[in-house]
């Protein structure tokens, strides 16, 4: 909608006048929650009054009637909670997908870094995102990827400099520069990492951070180029070391990475105000057994924290931290946005508003729209797969190859010597990474050891951070024919064996996200799951997620990239 | 300097490059504060380290060399202080005196509402201000006036609706609305003043308040509409009704208003984060006197408030709500403005620094230029009076007018019956307001009683908010030339007796601020007070501050408008 200046103060004037006549009590609220037991963000206490709500927004506290009344005796209203940093691709799922998986946890605001889809697409991935989360009932707010690559070691779909970004500073869903992961790179002064957070200081958004155990003047100088918070926090003299020299603490919550029982100290009165909750990463199964921030809510509470510290800290402190002004709090002028639980201990989310509208009832989710996005990002989001068929002697290699030992109930990895052939017996398993986007055939290829596949081959093409298709298999033929049908579908995970696919949980969105809902995809993947484990998988080991992060070369010892099996701690190819 | 976009980004990729390599250590800072024992507002505690500084800002805290290099050992350090609310008009002095008077305070950044000036200048006014605090060493930062005039009553030199003010929002020393004193207005839901806020909304910018002991669903609709905090708490359950609400706190403690010691309970941890520190106003012998906001921490402290906490709402806090992102802390990218103490018990501010230079030492200013203002401006702020030449005829009536009775030690007033003629020995002495911005030769006149003058008159062209001159005097003949005396020397305050000038401080600046240093001023200021005295003005009464609240017709009971008499709790002309 094109609209004059003038035409929209006056549209905002008349917006305003009800707003004001429904709180000076001259005319009904649209809503009033009677007798609402509230988590008072700024006088720290729980506070009781009616609700009055008019054009989404909160009105008024004190006496009240309304168009719709509803009675709250008994309950607990909380501001609707934030998740100040997440990859929404880590959910599988579409973003409408996610938002009915997260809304009945009481999340009305998410900030995602579209880091993933964006190592596949480039800015049609950060665009794409925009307009599949537009006018959604949880407000999904962005911070730009600032790492794709995420190191110069991948081979991913795109390469973004700060000038390939900079125009969606000025979307109004864009709050600033996300995770700038790349700390060496700005310790060292290098040109492409500073200049992105000179780009973002200039267009005055937020820069959050990504340096886990930095410390000392190398911190300093990280901070002080002008990266405001960190999520990767694992202990607490790190993130204190991090708070009290200005950062804002993220504490994560998530799948892949939980934080919060070592962070716990952190939510008491000396530290609080710094702090906010986040997931980083949720996958379908913890969405759908955990739940998301009120999940983390009560946990923290369970560790002991107040309770309306807690609350505090998983609404109000993300939403001044990202300048979302309006947000985060139950006072005159903030957004309708409410969970209304039964108490601090069961926690237990029964209601959930969106801008004064009722979104969730029990467990029953309102209808709302997909929001539309344009043809071209559809079929570019479809179209992601740029490589030839593969066959059997593209995984074949005489030369003796570094084997990558696995280490139970880690994600890090060990260098556990050479060899040049898969030996089952011994669970040695051939493993490749196969560029996918730009059909340069590149093929990196080597060993592991601990997987414990016993017949067949596994590939997904959820790879971090490019994205790229990795599998992992007993032979040749059976690892072209996984990867082949990856490819196929246009991503996804596959398990194989004996010339047929056993199992497969298509990814048809950039070859990361599905198409259909959460229990679907769950459903998928837990078959999938089962089917790895029948053909040898140790049970001890997540099939598909230990493999999404064998191609991540930051994490030590060994990682596969598409030029081969590459040491992380020597910075060096084996 | 008109720059490109990509230039612009070069130029701070290599400031920022000096700043990162600082702060690894890998070159000299410029300056190092070594030993320091500072303020840290992120984890409320003393810590303990040298402090580098490049560029102008904090880079690290740890162990630091300089090219400077100045040992803190048995010192203490804070941040530099902000005034939340200040009139810098009310100073009687030009910015780049007033800046000489509270650096050496400690006060690094004001936030100035151009009130005063607009009401005589409208937007010349404002843009003169921003003129003349471009680069000074305290940072000026500017919230637009939202009601000028103060009310319809007056006669001001402009009337300023949102479309005026609407191209300063874009101004980088802007931060938003200043106090909407019009909170009846936005109540009902009158255009213009909804209108300023629609348009302070529309630019991101925010809107502070003035709604003294405003309550209950009126409060909320006040709050509703859009405005975010309020200075004008004088008791406590006021200012957590409006804390509670969402609003911030701006405690007052300037030279008209002193509000800290009924305030000083919110200094805890239940409420400091949502308070800060204003003056509003400071005239000059309270600046020379007690200080700035430096006095208001000595004395929230003796009044028992937690010393970091105090500083804390001194510095920090003030910062966040105005959005002024690097300044209020001491760590890494934040602007080196420091304040050097003795201790906590003393509050003996030794050294200021301003974007790590020091400005200040032991009382010493360093010297800085004053600004340039464009000559167009220059010109129009000393010729700010049109009005014919007065004579004693102008101010004879033979109808009886009202009598304005003044009450010891208060600036509220009581009806005190009606006159037909001065009476000296009575104390009843005529008093007049003469418009003089648009030459309309109204002239309201009536009695006053109280002010104890026995012989000639006092005449004063500050008067709020409109600074028509207001004159009050034993005859006729020496009002009109009292009067004429300040009109010809462009503004100011006179007494004058037997046909000759008494005592004058001019004020050639729009007939509010004086062009000389603020202990001149002082001086002819008390020099004028005491001739006002010897001429017979009772001792408990100061003779210009009493007389520039007269005629501001929203303070009970009755006032004086260039339309006569007025009774503000009737809302009638008597």
């Amino acid at each position: 909608m094109s609209e004059s200046y003038a035409g929209k103060i006056n549209r905002k004037l008349l917006k305003k006048r009800r707003i004001i006549n429904a709180a000076a009590g001259r005319e009904p609220a649209d809503l009033v929650l009677k007798n609402a037991v509230y988590v008072n963000v700024f006088s720290n206490e729980l506070c009781h009054a009616d609700i009055a709500v008019a054009e989404g927004l909160i009105v008024g506290m004190g006496h009240y009637s309304g168009i719709v009344e509803e009675d709250l005796s008994g309950k607990l209203l909380l501001p609707g909670f934030l998740d100040a940093h997440i990859h929404l691709e880590s959910s599988l799922v579409s973003p409408t997908e996610f938002v009915k998986a997260v809304l009945p946890h009481g999340t009305t605001t998410v900030i995602t870094d579209p880091h993933e889809i964006a190592n596949v697409m480039g800015t049609d991935g950060i665009e794409y995102m925009l307009q599949a989360t537009e006018k959604l009932p949880v407000d999904v707010r962005f911070m730009l990827p600032s790492c794709v690559p995420a190191t110069p070691l991948d081979e991913s779909g795109a390469l973004l400099d700060y000038r390939a970004i900079d125009s969606f500073y000025d979307h109004p869903r864009v709050q600033g520069l996300a995770e700038m992961m790349n700390f060496v790179g700005i310790i060292a002064g290098d040109d492409q990492p500073v200049e992105k957070i000179v780009a973002a200081q200039a267009h005055h958004k937020k820069i959050d951070g990504h340096a886990p155990d930095l410390q000392g003047n190398d911190l300093n100088a990280y901070i002080a180029a002008g990266v405001y918070s960190d999520h990767e926090c694992h202990d607490l003299s790190d993130a204190i070391a991090k708070l009290e020299r200005g950062q804002f603490i993220m504490i994560r919550e998530g799948t892949a990475a939980r934080n919060l029982k070592a962070l716990a100290p952190l939510l008491c009165d000396k530290y609080s105000e710094r702090c906010m909750f986040c997931t980083d990463d949720k996958h379908p199964s913890d969405l759908l057994e955990k739940g998301h921030i009120d999940y983390i809510v009560k946990e923290a509470i369970a560790l002991g924290a107040d309770p309306i510290t807690a609350v505090k800290v998983a609404c109000h402190n993300a939403a001044r931290y990202f300048l979302l002004n309006n947000r985060g709090a139950i006072a005159p002028g903030y957004l309708a946005d409410f969970v209304v639980i039964d108490n601090f201990e069961n926690f237990d989310v029964q209601q959930v508003y969106k801008r004064g509208e009722r979104m969730v009832d029990h467990g029953v989710l309102k209808d709302f729209p997909a929001p539309q996005i344009e043809q071209y990002l559809v079929d570019r989001s479809h179209s992601t797969f740029h490589m030839g068929t593969l066959s059997a002697s593209d995984f074949t290699d005489a030369r003796p190859r570094g084997i990558i030992g696995m280490v139970p109930g880690e994600i890090t990895t060990v260098d556990a010597g050479y060899s040049d052939r898969i030996d089952v017996e011994y669970d040695v398993l051939k493993i490749a990474v196969v560029e996918r986007h730009k059909n340069t055939r590149h093929i990196g290829t080597g060993f592991l050891q601990g997987y414990g596949l016993r017949s067949g081959a596994v590939a997904t093409s959820i790879s971090h951070d490019s994205h790229n298709i990795i599998v992992v298999g007993t032979n040749e033929q059976d690892m072209a024919d996984a990867a082949n049908r990856v490819a196929a579908m246009g991503g996804g995970i596959v398990v194989w064996d004996q010339g047929t696919s056993q199992a497969e949980v298509p990814l048809a969105i950039a070859g990361i996200m599905s198409e259909e809902p959460l229990v679907t995809v769950n459903e998928k993947l837990e078959h999938a799951k089962e089917c790895a484990f029948t053909l040898g998988v140790s049970r001890g080991v997540d099939p598909f997620m230990t493999l999404s992060f064998m191609a991540l070369p930051v994490i030590p010892t060994l990682r596969l990239t598409t030029r081969g099996v590459f040491d992380v701690s020597q910075q060096t190819y084996v």
